[in-house]
Protein backbone atom coordinates (compact mmCIF):
# COMPACT_ATOMS: atom_id res chain seq x y z
CA UNK A 1 0.00 0.00 0.00
CA UNK A 2 1.32 3.43 -0.67
CA UNK A 3 1.18 5.78 2.58
CA UNK A 4 -1.45 8.74 2.16
CA UNK A 5 0.97 10.91 3.23
CA UNK A 6 2.43 14.51 2.28
CA UNK A 7 5.57 15.27 4.21
CA UNK A 8 7.04 17.72 1.88
CA UNK A 9 5.77 19.71 -0.71
CA UNK A 10 8.66 21.57 -2.97
CA UNK A 11 8.17 24.63 -4.85
CA UNK A 12 9.95 25.05 -7.96
CA UNK A 13 11.44 28.67 -7.51
CA UNK A 14 12.89 30.94 -10.39
CA UNK A 15 14.66 33.38 -8.28
CA UNK A 16 14.88 31.48 -4.98
CA UNK A 17 16.23 34.15 -2.86
CA UNK A 18 12.76 36.68 -3.76
CA UNK A 19 10.84 33.71 -2.45
CA UNK A 20 12.52 32.54 0.78
CA UNK A 21 12.25 36.86 1.84
CA UNK A 22 8.84 36.34 0.89
CA UNK A 23 8.37 33.54 3.64
CA UNK A 24 9.99 34.16 5.94
CA UNK A 25 8.62 37.84 6.35
CA UNK A 26 4.96 35.98 6.74
CA UNK A 27 7.06 34.96 9.88
CA UNK A 28 8.15 31.61 8.77
CA UNK A 29 10.70 29.55 10.18
CA UNK A 30 13.53 28.33 8.24
CA UNK A 31 14.32 24.18 8.99
CA UNK A 32 16.99 23.63 6.57
CA UNK A 33 19.07 25.12 3.95
CA UNK A 34 21.60 24.68 1.64
CA UNK A 35 23.15 27.11 -1.07
CA UNK A 36 19.79 26.16 -3.82
CA UNK A 37 17.79 24.76 -1.30
CA UNK A 38 15.66 25.94 1.39
CA UNK A 39 12.67 24.56 3.94
CA UNK A 40 10.50 26.21 5.68
CA UNK A 41 8.86 24.31 8.91
CA UNK A 42 5.02 24.37 8.82
CA UNK A 43 2.76 22.30 10.79
CA UNK A 44 2.10 19.04 8.93
CA UNK A 45 5.10 19.40 6.13
CA UNK A 46 7.77 20.80 5.48
CA UNK A 47 7.28 23.77 2.58
CA UNK A 48 11.22 23.26 0.45
CA UNK A 49 12.24 25.90 -2.22
CA UNK A 50 14.32 24.74 -4.73
CA UNK A 51 15.60 26.00 -8.45
CA UNK A 52 12.57 25.13 -10.86
CA UNK A 53 14.73 23.26 -13.69
CA UNK A 54 16.44 21.35 -10.54
CA UNK A 55 13.64 20.12 -9.44
CA UNK A 56 12.57 18.53 -12.77
CA UNK A 57 15.86 17.39 -13.46
CA UNK A 58 15.59 15.63 -10.17
CA UNK A 59 12.30 13.91 -10.86
CA UNK A 60 13.49 12.38 -14.44
CA UNK A 61 10.80 15.31 -15.72
CA UNK A 62 10.88 18.14 -18.11
CA UNK A 63 10.12 21.55 -16.22
CA UNK A 64 7.43 22.86 -18.36
CA UNK A 65 8.29 26.32 -19.51
CA UNK A 66 7.32 29.45 -16.80
CA UNK A 67 3.93 30.87 -17.19
CA UNK A 68 1.73 33.23 -15.64
CA UNK A 69 -1.60 32.41 -13.81
CA UNK A 70 -2.58 29.51 -11.24
CA UNK A 71 -0.53 26.52 -12.10
CA UNK A 72 -2.95 23.82 -11.47
CA UNK A 73 -2.40 23.97 -7.87
CA UNK A 74 -3.51 25.74 -4.54
CA UNK A 75 -2.11 25.58 -1.17
CA UNK A 76 -4.50 25.94 1.82
CA UNK A 77 -4.51 27.23 5.52
CA UNK A 78 -7.54 26.49 7.04
CA UNK A 79 -8.22 28.90 10.43
CA UNK A 80 -11.02 28.42 13.45
CA UNK A 81 -12.98 31.60 13.63
CA UNK A 82 -13.76 33.98 9.93
CA UNK A 83 -11.89 37.09 11.25
CA UNK A 84 -8.82 34.72 11.53
CA UNK A 85 -9.08 35.13 7.57
CA UNK A 86 -9.19 39.31 7.41
CA UNK A 87 -6.38 39.38 10.30
CA UNK A 88 -4.10 36.78 8.19
CA UNK A 89 -4.73 38.51 4.35
CA UNK A 90 -3.98 41.85 6.22
CA UNK A 91 -0.39 40.29 7.63
CA UNK A 92 0.12 38.67 4.35
CA UNK A 93 -0.27 42.11 2.44
CA UNK A 94 1.93 44.03 5.34
CA UNK A 95 4.38 41.14 4.10
CA UNK A 96 4.23 42.32 0.51
CA UNK A 97 2.17 39.43 -0.69
CA UNK A 98 -0.22 40.12 -3.48
CA UNK A 99 -3.81 39.16 -2.31
CA UNK A 100 -6.23 37.85 -5.45
CA UNK A 101 -8.85 37.58 -3.51
CA UNK A 102 -10.00 39.70 -0.52
CA UNK A 103 -12.00 38.21 2.44
CA UNK A 104 -14.97 36.73 1.36
CA UNK A 105 -18.23 35.26 2.56
CA UNK A 106 -18.87 32.93 -0.77
CA UNK A 107 -22.23 31.76 -1.55
CA UNK A 108 -20.20 28.40 -2.23
CA UNK A 109 -19.90 27.60 1.35
CA UNK A 110 -20.81 28.83 4.70
CA UNK A 111 -17.53 30.42 5.83
CA UNK A 112 -15.07 32.65 4.26
CA UNK A 113 -11.80 32.34 2.34
CA UNK A 114 -9.11 34.59 0.72
CA UNK A 115 -6.42 33.85 -1.72
CA UNK A 116 -2.53 35.33 -1.47
CA UNK A 117 -0.43 34.89 -4.39
CA UNK A 118 3.50 34.54 -3.50
CA UNK A 119 6.05 36.32 -5.94
CA UNK A 120 6.18 33.50 -8.07
CA UNK A 121 2.58 32.87 -8.45
CA UNK A 122 2.25 30.05 -6.19
CA UNK A 123 -1.84 30.20 -4.72
CA UNK A 124 -2.57 30.10 -0.87
CA UNK A 125 -6.23 30.09 0.10
CA UNK A 126 -7.20 31.15 3.55
CA UNK A 127 -10.22 29.38 4.74
CA UNK A 128 -12.75 29.13 7.22
CA UNK A 129 -15.62 26.70 6.97
CA UNK A 130 -18.66 27.08 9.33
CA UNK A 131 -20.25 23.71 8.32
CA UNK A 132 -19.73 20.73 10.34
CA UNK A 133 -18.98 18.05 7.40
CA UNK A 134 -17.01 15.41 6.13
CA UNK A 135 -14.51 17.71 5.39
CA UNK A 136 -14.11 19.30 8.42
CA UNK A 137 -13.92 15.72 9.53
CA UNK A 138 -11.76 14.76 7.89
CA UNK A 139 -8.93 17.43 8.48
CA UNK A 140 -9.85 16.95 12.25
CA UNK A 141 -8.15 13.73 11.48
CA UNK A 142 -5.35 15.02 9.44
CA UNK A 143 -4.06 17.60 11.84
CA UNK A 144 -5.23 15.15 14.72
CA UNK A 145 -7.94 15.82 17.43
CA UNK A 146 -5.34 18.36 19.68
CA UNK A 147 -5.30 21.17 17.00
CA UNK A 148 -8.51 20.39 16.20
CA UNK A 149 -10.06 21.10 20.15
CA UNK A 150 -7.88 24.78 19.98
CA UNK A 151 -11.18 26.20 18.05
CA UNK B 1 1.39 36.30 12.39
CA UNK B 2 0.61 33.89 9.40
CA UNK B 3 0.12 30.49 10.74
CA UNK B 4 3.09 28.15 9.54
CA UNK B 5 0.33 25.26 7.79
CA UNK B 6 -0.48 23.60 4.93
CA UNK B 7 -3.94 21.81 6.08
CA UNK B 8 -4.97 21.41 2.11
CA UNK B 9 -3.51 20.60 -1.03
CA UNK B 10 -5.92 21.23 -4.17
CA UNK B 11 -4.55 20.11 -7.83
CA UNK B 12 -6.29 21.35 -10.70
CA UNK B 13 -7.55 19.05 -12.67
CA UNK B 14 -8.86 18.28 -16.42
CA UNK B 15 -10.22 15.00 -15.87
CA UNK B 16 -11.19 14.58 -12.42
CA UNK B 17 -12.81 10.82 -12.45
CA UNK B 18 -9.51 9.81 -13.89
CA UNK B 19 -7.22 11.57 -11.58
CA UNK B 20 -9.47 10.36 -8.30
CA UNK B 21 -9.22 6.15 -9.89
CA UNK B 22 -5.55 6.74 -9.98
CA UNK B 23 -5.53 8.28 -6.09
CA UNK B 24 -8.06 5.52 -5.16
CA UNK B 25 -6.21 2.85 -6.76
CA UNK B 26 -3.43 3.69 -4.82
CA UNK B 27 -5.46 2.75 -1.70
CA UNK B 28 -5.92 6.52 -0.66
CA UNK B 29 -9.16 6.77 1.24
CA UNK B 30 -11.79 9.55 -0.12
CA UNK B 31 -12.85 11.88 3.13
CA UNK B 32 -15.31 13.87 0.86
CA UNK B 33 -16.87 14.11 -2.03
CA UNK B 34 -18.90 16.25 -4.26
CA UNK B 35 -20.45 16.98 -8.07
CA UNK B 36 -16.84 17.92 -9.40
CA UNK B 37 -14.97 17.81 -6.18
CA UNK B 38 -13.20 14.97 -4.34
CA UNK B 39 -10.85 15.38 -1.30
CA UNK B 40 -8.60 12.41 -0.13
CA UNK B 41 -7.52 11.54 3.77
CA UNK B 42 -3.85 11.95 3.85
CA UNK B 43 -1.79 12.13 7.01
CA UNK B 44 -0.91 16.17 8.30
CA UNK B 45 -3.56 17.35 5.23
CA UNK B 46 -6.16 16.80 2.59
CA UNK B 47 -5.22 16.13 -1.16
CA UNK B 48 -8.05 17.74 -2.89
CA UNK B 49 -9.06 17.81 -6.17
CA UNK B 50 -10.79 19.83 -8.58
CA UNK B 51 -11.69 21.48 -11.84
CA UNK B 52 -7.99 23.05 -13.10
CA UNK B 53 -10.36 26.62 -14.40
CA UNK B 54 -12.81 26.27 -11.50
CA UNK B 55 -9.62 26.69 -8.92
CA UNK B 56 -8.26 29.21 -10.76
CA UNK B 57 -11.51 31.00 -10.51
CA UNK B 58 -11.87 30.52 -7.06
CA UNK B 59 -8.94 32.75 -6.39
CA UNK B 60 -9.60 35.34 -8.65
CA UNK B 61 -6.86 33.91 -10.79
CA UNK B 62 -6.37 33.64 -14.43
CA UNK B 63 -5.43 30.11 -15.12
CA UNK B 64 -2.11 29.10 -17.33
CA UNK B 65 -2.80 27.43 -20.43
CA UNK B 66 -2.05 23.22 -19.57
CA UNK B 67 1.26 21.99 -20.30
CA UNK B 68 3.19 19.38 -20.40
CA UNK B 69 6.24 18.71 -17.98
CA UNK B 70 6.49 19.70 -14.49
CA UNK B 71 4.77 22.73 -13.32
CA UNK B 72 6.67 24.11 -10.36
CA UNK B 73 5.89 21.58 -7.42
CA UNK B 74 6.32 18.44 -6.70
CA UNK B 75 5.26 16.36 -3.37
CA UNK B 76 6.84 13.95 -1.10
CA UNK B 77 6.46 11.06 0.87
CA UNK B 78 9.40 10.20 3.02
CA UNK B 79 9.75 7.15 4.68
CA UNK B 80 11.63 5.21 7.05
CA UNK B 81 13.72 2.23 5.26
CA UNK B 82 15.71 2.55 1.56
CA UNK B 83 12.99 -0.57 0.59
CA UNK B 84 10.18 1.34 1.89
CA UNK B 85 10.88 3.27 -1.86
CA UNK B 86 11.16 -0.03 -3.82
CA UNK B 87 7.96 -1.50 -2.30
CA UNK B 88 5.67 2.07 -2.86
CA UNK B 89 7.03 2.51 -6.36
CA UNK B 90 6.48 -1.23 -7.12
CA UNK B 91 3.00 -0.72 -6.07
CA UNK B 92 2.25 2.27 -7.65
CA UNK B 93 3.40 0.78 -11.32
CA UNK B 94 0.67 -1.93 -9.82
CA UNK B 95 -1.74 0.76 -9.65
CA UNK B 96 -1.05 2.35 -13.27
CA UNK B 97 1.02 4.89 -12.26
CA UNK B 98 3.82 6.61 -14.22
CA UNK B 99 7.18 6.07 -12.72
CA UNK B 100 9.88 9.24 -14.16
CA UNK B 101 12.47 7.71 -11.80
CA UNK B 102 12.73 4.61 -11.05
CA UNK B 103 14.37 3.58 -7.47
CA UNK B 104 17.47 5.22 -6.98
CA UNK B 105 20.56 6.11 -4.55
CA UNK B 106 21.72 9.49 -5.98
CA UNK B 107 24.69 10.84 -4.83
CA UNK B 108 23.34 14.07 -3.87
CA UNK B 109 22.06 12.68 -0.82
CA UNK B 110 22.45 9.59 1.44
CA UNK B 111 19.32 7.74 1.10
CA UNK B 112 16.99 6.19 -1.68
CA UNK B 113 14.34 8.08 -3.71
CA UNK B 114 11.92 7.96 -7.12
CA UNK B 115 9.38 9.72 -8.29
CA UNK B 116 6.17 9.16 -10.39
CA UNK B 117 4.06 11.41 -11.52
CA UNK B 118 -0.25 10.93 -11.96
CA UNK B 119 -2.14 10.91 -15.05
CA UNK B 120 -2.36 14.60 -15.18
CA UNK B 121 1.66 14.97 -14.58
CA UNK B 122 1.86 15.96 -10.77
CA UNK B 123 4.73 14.61 -9.47
CA UNK B 124 5.40 12.61 -6.47
CA UNK B 125 8.89 11.97 -4.62
CA UNK B 126 9.06 8.78 -2.02
CA UNK B 127 12.48 9.87 -0.72
CA UNK B 128 14.38 7.85 2.40
CA UNK B 129 16.99 10.25 3.78
CA UNK B 130 19.79 8.26 5.85
CA UNK B 131 21.16 11.70 7.06
CA UNK B 132 20.48 12.74 10.41
CA UNK B 133 20.55 16.97 10.11
CA UNK B 134 18.06 19.55 10.08
CA UNK B 135 15.75 18.60 7.35
CA UNK B 136 15.13 14.63 9.41
CA UNK B 137 14.51 16.85 12.64
CA UNK B 138 12.11 19.46 11.05
CA UNK B 139 10.01 16.46 9.30
CA UNK B 140 9.94 15.24 12.83
CA UNK B 141 8.88 18.25 14.21
CA UNK B 142 6.30 18.59 11.40
CA UNK B 143 5.14 14.82 11.19
CA UNK B 144 5.04 15.16 15.07
CA UNK B 145 7.72 12.47 17.64
CA UNK B 146 4.84 9.88 17.29
CA UNK B 147 4.92 9.38 13.70
CA UNK B 148 9.29 9.69 13.84
CA UNK B 149 8.92 6.84 16.29
CA UNK B 150 8.13 4.32 13.74
CA UNK B 151 11.22 4.20 12.17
Amino acid sequence: MVPAQLNIITLGSHDLGKLREFYSALGWEIAAEAEDFCAFQLRGALLALFPWDKLAADGNARAAPAQAGMRGFSLAIVVDRPDDVDEIIAEVERAGGRVSKPPTSPSEFEGRHAYFADPEENYWEVVYSAAEGPMRQALRRAIGEAAASST
